[in-house]
C-alpha cells in the first residue's frame, strides 16, 4: 500500500502492529508478587548490531504504545471512507500519537533508531490491567487488581527492553505522566540510559494535582454504573463520571490563558442564554463535554484511569533517598529538560527544582522553557519548537 | 444572658434572630414571573432617624444571611455543652460568619450602623429555594424551580430594603460571590449605594471558573441518590456528590502555594502508604474529604448549589451594556476594591480589569492588593489586615 497516497502523510513510518510480551509477573513496590503480566508494545525501525540505537518511548496518561504509522484495518477503514472530511479525520486519530515525530527523517528517525512504545501496566490498550481477566478467577480483576507505582511500571519495560535484547537505551523520552517514566529510568536503572528527555513533567506532583487526582476518582466511583468496579459486561457503564474526570484532567492541561484566548464567555450557538438545565450554554462547557465523550467513546477503561492517576500521586523520584540529588546521584544520562511556560499542572518552578537536583548530583542537564499560551496541552501542540529542540539534541548527543 | 461569659467573645453582638419577609415576586431576568419569595434575614444595630446608616453584607456562595452574633437555641446549646473543647468548637461554629467584623466598635460598627444580612434566592437557609415548598405543587419544586441570575438575586435584596425603609444604602459589602452581588448593585441601582466594598470578587467569572463549576454541577447530578433533583424525604441523600462538588470549590480557595506548606506530600498519620482503596492516603485528600463531609453535614441544599453556581457562571456586571466602563457609569457609589496576591478564583488581573473600568467611568476607586499565601480562603482569613483596611475606608468615607 503507498501510505502516503492513501493519507497524504509524507515520510510515515506505515503499517505497523500491535505485538505482544509475557512474562511471569514482578515484585511490586507495596510487596506482591504480581502476574502473569502481558505487555503490549510496538517497535518502529530496527535495532542494530550492537543493540546501542533503541528508543523507549513512554507514554502519557491515557496514551498508549501505539506512538506513529497506522495499523492495517485502521489504513482499511481509511481506504473505505468516501467521506474527504471523515477520511481526513480518521488519518488524523488513527496515527500513533506521535506520529509527527516518529518516522524516517523525523526527530526519532527510524532510519537510524529502533523505537519502542509500550503501554503501561494497569492500562487497557493491551498490557494487563483492571479489565484483563484475572487467570485465577475467569474474571476481570476490576479493583482487586493490586495498586501499582510507575516503579512498577518502569519495571515491566526494563522486563520488556531485556526480551528485546536491550541493555542499554539509547534515549528513554515522555512528556507529562511519561516524563516521569523516564527520571525512573534514571533512578533506578542508573547504567542503562544514554539520553533522558523529559517534557512537560516532574519529580513529583504537587498536593494540587494530587488533590484533583482524588476528586476525578471519586467522580468515577460514584457513578451509579461504577457497581465497585466491577461494570464489565454491564449494560450501562460508568461513563458519565469518567467523562467528568476526563473533565477534571483536560482542567489542568489548558492554561486560564487558553481558555480566555479559545472560548472566553461565548455561549454555545446562541445570543442569549436558554437559562435551562436541558442545554449547554457555553462553549467552554461544550468542549469540556466533547472531550469527555471522546474519552468513552474510545472505551478507556474507567478502573485504569483509578489507577494510572493513583500511581502518579505515588510517584517520588527521590522515594528512596535523602534528597532528589542523591537520586540522581548514580545514573550515567544526560539530560534534556523542557518545560512549557503557562503549564499549571507541571510547572516551570518544579521542573526547574529537578533541574537544580540533576545539577547539584553533578550531571550533565540541557534545560529550556518554551513560552507558549498552551499550558500543559502544549507538549502535543507545540509540535514544531519540540522537534526542532529533540532533534537537535540527539543529533548532538548520538554518536551512533 | 452574658454573652461574654458564655462565649469568651468581646464586643459581640449578642442575641440575634432570623427574620422573614415575604412578597408577591418578581419578573427574573429569564423573563419568568416568580413567586412568591420568602427572604430570611437579620439585622443587627439600629436604624437611624433618616434611614442613611444601612450596611448591607452580601454573603458568599454557600454562606447565609447570620453574619454575627447567636442565636438563642445555639447559645443554649454552648452553656449546656461540658466539654471545654467541644465548647470552643461550637462558640466558633454557631457565631455568624462575620462574627469578627460585625459587632460594637467592630470594622462594621453596629453602635453606628444598621448591617443586614440576607439569604439569597434559590438558597437554602429560609429563602425560597429549589428545597421550598411549591404552593402549586405542595412539594419541593427541585430542578422545577427556575433558574435565576446575580440580578434576580440583588433584586430581591432590593425589595428586602424598601420593605424596610431603605432608600438608599450607606454601604454594601461583599466577598467573592458577595462581591459580585455589590457590583450588580452600583450597576442596575446606581443611585441606591454610597460605598460599595468588594472583596476578592470580579465582574465576571473566567472559563476556568465557569468549567469548574460545570464539572461540579456533574459530579452532583451523577450521584446515584439524585433522581433528578427529587431527592427530599429519601433516605438517602446525594451527599456524597455534593461533597465532590464543594471539594473542587476548595481546590479553587487554596493556593497552591497554600497547599504545599500546609500538607505538602505529607501521608495520612503513617510512615508509607497503603496502597489500597479502602484508606486515605494523604493528609491533602484527607481535608478536602473533611471539608466534603461538613459541607453535607450542615445539610446544604445539593440543589440550591446547582442554582448558586449556575447564576455566578451567568453573571456579568457589563451584561446590559457596550463595555464595563459604561456598565460602571451612572452610579453614584465610591469604590473600595481588594484583591488577594494569590487568588486564582478571582486574580489580582482580573479584579485591576474592573478597576481600570471603573476609573475610567470616572469613579472614586481605592484598590489595594493583599500580599498572601491563603489564596482566595483569605477573604476569611487574613481578618486583622482586612477589618483595618475597612475600618479606615468607612470612617474617612462615613459622615453619618
Amino acid at each position: 500500500m503507498n501510505i502516503e497516497e492513501i493519507t497524504g502523510k509524507k515520510n510515515n513510518i506505515g503499517i505497523v502492529e500491535q505485538k505482544i510480551f509475557s512474562f511471569e509477573g514482578i515484585t511490586l513496590d507495596s510487596g506482591i508478587f504480581f502476574g502473569p503480566i502481558d505487555v503490549a508494545y510496538e517497535t518502529y525501525g530496527k535495532l542494530n548490531e550492537d543493540h546501542s540505537n533503541a528508543i523507549l518511548v513512554c507514554h502519557a496518561l491515557t496514551g498508549d504504545e501505539h506512538l506513529a504509522g497506522y495499523h492495517k484495518e485502521d489504513l482499511d477503514a481509511i481506504i473505505a471512507e468516501q467521506d474527504p472530511i471523515q477520511k481526513k479525520r480518521l488519518v488524523r486519530k488513527l496515527a500513533g500519537w506521535w506520529d509527527d515525530m516518529i518516522g524516517p527523517g523525523k526527530p526519532f528517525d527510524t532510519d537510524k533508531y529502533f523505537v519502542i512504545g509500550s503501554n503501561v501496566l494497569t492500562g487497557c490498550h493491551g498490557t494487563t490491567g483492571p479489565s484483563s481477566i484475572d487467570p485465577k478467577t475467569g474474571k476481570p480483576y476490576g479493583l482487586r487488581f493490586p495498586i501499582v507505582t510507575m516503579c512498577d511500571m518502569v519495571k515491566v519495560q526494563k522486563k520488556l527492553c531485556e526480551h528485546l535484547g536491550i541493555e542499554k537505551l539509547f534515549c528513554v523520552v515522555g512528556g507529562s505522566y511519561g516524563g516521569m517514566h523516564v527520571l525512573d529510568w534514571t533512578v533506578h536503572y542508573p547504567d542503562c540510559v544514554e539520553l533522558a528527555i523529559i517534557i512537560a513533567s516532574t519529580a513529583q506532583v504537587s498536593p494540587q494535582a494530587m488533590a484533583f487526582d482524588e476528586i476525578s476518582r471519586r467522580a468515577i466511583m460514584n457513578d451509579p454504573y461504577f457497581n465497585h468496579g466491577d461494570y464489565y459486561g454491564q449494560d450501562k457503564q460508568p461513563n458519565y463520571g469518567t467523562q467528568t474526570a476526563r473533565m477534571i484532567g483536560h482542567m489542568q492541561y489548558l492554561s486560564p490563558e487558553a481558555m480566555q484566548l479559545k472560548w472566553g464567555r461565548k455561549l454555545q450557538d446562541k445570543d442569549k442564554p436558554d437559562y435551562s438545565w436541558d442545554c449547554v450554554e457555553y462553549e467552554v462547557e461544550s468542549y469540556l463535554n466533547y472531550q469527555g465523550k471522546i474519552f468513552t467513546e474510545r472505551k478507556f477503561d474507567a478502573n485504569s484511569y483509578l489507577y494510572i492517576t493513583k500511581a502518579m500521586d505515588y510517584f517520588d523520584a527521590k522515594h528512596d533517598f535523602s534528597s532528589l540529588a542523591k537520586a540522581f546521584k548514580a545514573t550515567k544520562a544526560k539530560f534534556l529538560c523542557i518545560s512549557f511556560s503557562t503549564d499549571w499542572l507541571f510547572p516551570t518552578p518544579e521542573v526547574k527544582s529537578f533541574v537544580k537536583a540533576l545539577r547539584r548530583a553533578g550531571k550533565d542537564v540541557a534545560y529550556t522553557e518554551i513560552e507558549t499560551d498552551k499550558g500543559h496541552d502544549a507538549f502535543l501542540l507545540e509540535f514544531d519548537t519540540l522537534s526542532k529542540l529533540v532533534k537537535n539534541y540527539i543529533e548532538k548527543n548520538g554518536d551512533i
